[in-house]
């Protein structure tokens, strides 16, 4: 039985991962979700990428965790990424779910096609806030593509707007790239969420991990929300030894 | 419930759709299955694009078919994408499955790769009637490659010459591209009727649309009699709100 | 009902096939899986291609069967393809399973990237018969990724290592080239035997087939192990007529 520590993405907190969790409880397994800082409604968003990192970093000392298979989600890849530098001995294996991974010394947005940089950008510049909100259609279209408009609709009720900031962060991430720590790369099929006018985020993003696991499903990005039945299994299979 | 309009591709007619039909129905939806200008057995094949389009028109205005989900299947992309701009008032949604997307100003005939533009053209200047015929061995190999021996040989004998010109016709797209209608883009993961060399109609078509919801299911180009329960209940996911 | 030969890759010898075999039997075939000269356990490894390719011509001559599905995995396609050049009178159909198609001129060696030509190099001048064996750590991560800890243990026990001068051989492959024989390529969606920073095994090998079925199934470069019901039931929709 695994120890699972699970980290959002954008636009999340970590009651994304409710009925996830439950199916990973059901199978005998210990399952845990973060909500990185900055993230929730309700919330300073005024954060940086550290900060970001460091509150994980911190949920999982206090919790005196060990031995966890820790999977990110979308951006949060680049904060396990971090996260893993900084508490190496307790992580088991890195799950990479339709993450980003950042080359070195690169920000999040650095590996976003420039049209989506200029986006980000744009909408945190009209925010008040320095952060960024997914608007409905594009959340529908591209996020959450195999899902219903009710589906559609009460998840994005739970999202919040996300902070800026971390994403232009420059990544210093030699440490994790010279890390011996099992890794997983775990995709979606009906993944949309970037534009694939050349190659999606797998295999653009998983090649960079060396050696890994590669396991994949039917869905879309947000499979947490649509499946998570069927991701609660697959997160077993990317995570057993 | 929806009122699916489901516009067929070369060598086929109407009739391709009978069993998606059927299933569609006995879920409650409404389906019309025009044949295109020119297309099926025993007709005048002298057509051109501009007459195909008007011809799928006129069956919708004719018939007053309104709030409709406009679904193209491979040559049929282009034919919705012009009924688009003639009615846009009529549809709630276009699917394009598995369909070509020709750039504004040019020809179906643009997006394919030059050896198979060369093959079209040479076999309608073999023909008398400016028509091209798909041959059995390629049918079955990649067009209908999860087909049986049986039944690539029924639903061949079901096909009819295709006219040529609606594929070399110059195609002005600058309204349909300028469409706030919602769009969705269903591909089957069999997929291999282009030469893939490089990257399939998705995401090398796909991406032209802008956001659009993407939907796969397994099969090859011909599920329509491979796998027809399968391919409606994909249309219904596609064709949702 | 077929009759199956099946030629397994490298690092396996015939008995790779046994559970595949089982169910082909079940459903009413036959079924056959050379050893290729030079692989196994305790024999001489010194062996070059045209060697290996004689081995598996001489157990289908020597059997006399005919009207054979000659079905190459991984490796074993350069070997299949070879033989069709020698007995194509014997051969139904061929099917290539996620396999290697040098160009005509070329080795296997040349289709792999340079690094893992290198990698490849090296494993050979520094073992004491000029082989190659993969290490546990690159089967589990990348060939069987589908397989829990124990499976993938299990079936590395029944791996031996792989004769190097097979993979640097050039190959004339005029004639094959020049064969009219049926082909079908089958391919495992999870397949991450090769770096996949580019297009994977489908469609960069797959394409130099010219008109091919192409059949897809989930799963590993591995499945004969991993899902060998699965396997058998892909192996006789990609068999038959």
């Amino acid at each position: 039985m695994s120890t699972f520590v699970l980290v959002h993405g954008a636009w999340h907190d970590g009651s994304a991962w409710k009925a996830v969790i439950q199916h990973l409880e059901a199978k005998g397994h210990q399952a845990f979700a973060p909500t990185i800082a900055g993230h929730g409604k309700g919330v300073n968003k005024n954060v940086n990428h550290a900060q970001c990192t460091q509150s994980v970093v911190d949920y999982i000392v206090d919790k005196d965790l060990t031995d966890i298979v820790l999977l990110g989600h979308s951006f949060g890849g680049t904060i396990v990424a971090k996260a893993a530098e900084a508490i190496p001995e307790r992580i088991r294996r890195l799950i990479f779910f339709a993450t980003f991974i950042p080359n070195d010394g690169n920000s999040l947005s650095d590996s976003l096609p420039s049209q989506s940089q200029q986006l980000m950008k744009q909408l945190a510049e009209e925010s008040d806030d320095n952060t960024v909100m997914i608007p409905f259609d594009r959340w529908h279209k591209v996020m959450i593509n195999d899902a219903d408009l009710e589906l559609a609709k009460s998840t994005y009720a739970q999202l919040s707007s996300e902070p800026y900031q971390p994403f232009i962060d420059k990544l210093d991430l030699k440490q994790f790239y010279s890390l011996h720590t099992p890794k997983s790369y775990l995709y979606c099929s009906e993944e949309t969420a970037l534009p694939q006018d050349e190659i999606g985020l797998h295999p653009r993003m998983s090649n960079r991990l060396g050696l890994f696991r590669f396991v994949q499903m039917p869905g879309s990005h947000e499979v947490m929300f649509s499946n998570p039945v069927g991701l609660a299994e697959k997160i077993i299979v990317a995570g057993r030894d």
